[in-house]
């Protein structure tokens, strides 16, 4: 079966995110002041074979660990649907 | 009322996607053949004070437009709750 993986990965609560900073500093002056906190992170995708959504879910979470998230720096969430 | 809103930008369907393809061929070296697509874009959370998630909502999707996606080369989409 095919399924999509849906990762977001988010610096941690606590660390710097100047990228964040940054776009917090931009929203003041497009006219939204009301937002207070912004963080900056990625967004990935991917299409995959597997049996079953657990083997997914691993193989996502593999994929986060070995490649695509900096642990001590980021957080990730994985969502699995089938295609 | 305080809400968080949680934005996913991917690059549309059918452009390229350099960091994605670099990201499929690295899915190979680690063990994950099975990986057929990659994505990459950007996952941005917004806290932001509003009267309601409608108000909410429109705040997050000004900032999409205004600043965050370049609309030409992204999707975005969005969701709210309340914090």
């Amino acid at each position: 079966m095919k399924f999509l993986a849906e990762i977001e990965i988010l610096p941690k609560k606590g660390l710097l995110d100047p990228q964040g900073k940054a776009v917090l500093h931009g929203m003041g002056q497009i006219g939204l002041p009301q937002v207070s906190d912004v963080r900056v992170g990625k967004f990935i995708t991917l299409e995959m074979e597997a049996a079953s959504s657990e083997e997914a879910h691993a193989a996502a979470e593999t994929a986060c660990k070995k490649l695509l998230a900096n642990l001590i720096m980021e957080g990730y969430r994985i969502r699995i649907s089938a295609q």
